[in-house]
């Protein structure tokens, strides 16, 4: 087990606890970094449908495709009569769904009644929960009100143990070898894909003493007039003297993430740009000294903008999002936002990748800290300097 | 664009034809290899809501987060005032989500009527469609009965035109490189991790001629005890003398994915696996013999079967699948699967993953091949030895 039997016990009590708070007497998880979290199941095996039941006592049921539920428990904890295999023939069909043979799997295993169990949650928005998984669960238990339960294990993930963050640390010895393998393979000349190469091989071998566990987003290298693309991923497209090379990218291990971002000048930086990384340096520094437990999201937000208005500059997209387990597509939690709408307060414990995006006419500049919010304020995971690095 | 104009409106009308055939008057596909086979469109922006609507007759429109359709043509084809960004706000929100915002954007588009509309598609099992976003459409464009499409731009997609079959072909040159870099660092003693670097590299860098595309599935090695488990991802274990390990990956250009597996036997393999191997490499060159244009699947299936029960064992899983276009988290394009259930016949221009995955106690043994569907036969996409490789 990675995690201590009394912290899986613990993160089980946290989430029944919310969903006592949010009135739900079951609930039902699908996103796999959810699973991971309570029961440590880990597979490349989300792309078939696989569910968790958590009921309001008593134990788990995992749910997976039968060559996955086979040897799920060198990944997974439960004990063996927990974890079932729904039929191969489940899988792929076009007019049944592995989720008819789960419903019915669910009836026998738990006595299905709409007075004992009411409403059982749903996470109406994970990756690997589809329309159709969902109305085979409400017509094959109509007894059960499936209502959304709006994230409730990402939440309780928001704020990490020192387990979690002894690992992230580890990861972030990842993240530091598979930037320092960017920033060599850098050059004009160079094709995109060769660079994506160099980061990918570092991702995966880690370093001697920590091994670089598979990231959740693949390295993204916007460059040239394609920086005003953030997602755009890679071609053989060389790279120039003269350009911006921006470089995001992750480091994993045990599925925990630290990513980070940097822009490499290949020759000397327009002074538009140079600019630009100098006012987001001390935005992004100011925002790093004002956060400590109890300070509102929000106040963040604030302080980022105001320190661009003094430079006549803006940027309207989020300022980070809280990280931790990561499957793909994603390696952020989708819950906390760094951004004025959002209504959460700083706790010691939270971890974000803080990044500035920054999207000028034809030139994209990305700086960003992964940091974990501790008693007095933050600890950054890395040490990259926070300017525009030249080659 | 990757393809010509020609052959994008050959696949929009074939997707149209369909669409009459299954009484759908629009289709609402949010799939990102549906999108991209239909429009080009391609970044890592799927982890937020994506949609593109395909009316019976008239411009297609994509909508996307405001941030990456500012970009979107860099890749796709639409014009500029087709592609459609909803605002930043709406990202990662608890109780507002993207398509809220879609709905009333569509519209305000189209004339939503339900006379002259009736059913629209929708992907009711796509990777990234949510019961939320699902629920949006239902609530906000209540004119309209959604109805599933049953994967019908993934059924167009399974015959591949000479073009897409081209691109296959210089994706399985990455395949071939990814292979050879992971048997050359497959060894006693290695780590798990840094065979996974190695593959990782080859799959990025690719050939000097063909650039390599990021793999929709990372490089499985089921190993050693870990063999019964067929989508362990890897960590930092280190191979042994005396244990079998299968590696199962991908090379892709453009997209396009050719994956392939083969079993190394670090040391002299047991009688039981030796025997395995060739009673497999028997049995998948029977089926190959047997594919031609108009066999039915399950033909292959009973002739798979066939060779297995004159040496006296079985496969319960399927023998394989359709491939193509890929994005996390599969290569497999979610139709046809090589299976005594599937009702479907072969065709020239189909691309399989036959792939013979046997788990016996305590061992696993995968070997497979890539290949087309030609007018008369086979045509093999790698050429890499069919049984155990010695190590």
């Amino acid at each position: 087990m990675l995690f201590s039997a009394e912290e899986y016990e613990q993160r089980l009590a946290a989430v029944r606890r919310r969903m006592r708070d949010q009135g739900l007497s079951g609930l039902i998880v699908t996103d796999p970094a959810n699973m991971f979290y309570l029961t440590g199941y880990n597979a490349w095996s989300f792309y078939t449908p696989q569910l968790l039941y958590v009921p309001a006592s008593g134990p788990m049921t995992l749910f997976a495709r039968e060559m996955d539920a086979h040897g799920a428990q060198r990944t997974c904890w439960l004990p063996e009569e927990d974890i079932v295999g729904y039929p191969e023939r489940y899988v792929h069909r076009p007019h049944i769904h592995p989720f008819d043979w789960v419903a019915f799997a669910l009836r026998q295993r738990w006595e299905v009644a709409p007075a004992a169990h009411g409403c059982i949650g749903v996470e109406m928005d994970s990756h690997y929960y589809s329309p159709r998984a969902h109305r085979a669960l409400v017509h094959g238990i109509p007894e059960w009100t499936l209502v959304d339960s709006f994230e409730l294990v990402n939440w309780i993930r928001a704020i990490k143990s020192p387990a979690e963050i002894a690992i992230m640390r580890q990861a972030a010895q990842v993240t530091t070898a598979a930037m320092n393998a960017a920033l060599n393979a850098v050059e004009p000349g160079a094709r995109q894909n060769d660079v994506a190469a160099a980061i990918a091989h570092a991702q995966a071998a880690g370093t001697a003493e920590v091994w670089g566990d598979f990231p959740a987003i693949v390295p993204m290298l916007p460059t040239g007039e394609g920086a005003d693309t953030p997602h755009l991923t890679w071609t053989d497209r060389r790279l120039a003297a003269g350009e911006p090379v921006v470089i995001e990218l992750a480091g994993a291990h045990h599925r925990y993430h630290v990513p980070l971002a940097r822009t490499v000048m290949l020759g000397e930086p327009p002074a538009q740009l140079q600019h630009t990384a100098d006012v987001v340096a001390e935005a992004l520094n100011e925002v790093l000294e004002t956060m400590r437990p109890d300070v509102p999201v929000a106040e963040l937000a604030r302080v980022w903008n105001a320190v661009l208005a003094r430079h006549e500059m803006v940027k309207e997209s989020r300022l980070g999002y809280s990280i931790g387990i990561g499957y793909p597509p994603d390696w952020g939690e989708r819950t906390i936002s760094l951004r004025s709408e959002d209504e959460q307060v700083l706790a010691a414990g939270m971890t974000f990748h803080v990044i500035a995006g920054m999207w000028l006419d034809g030139i994209g500049y990305e700086v960003s800290e992964p940091v974990a919010v501790t008693a007095t304020g933050v600890e950054r995971f890395t040490d990259f300097p926070q300017n525009l690095i030249r080659r």
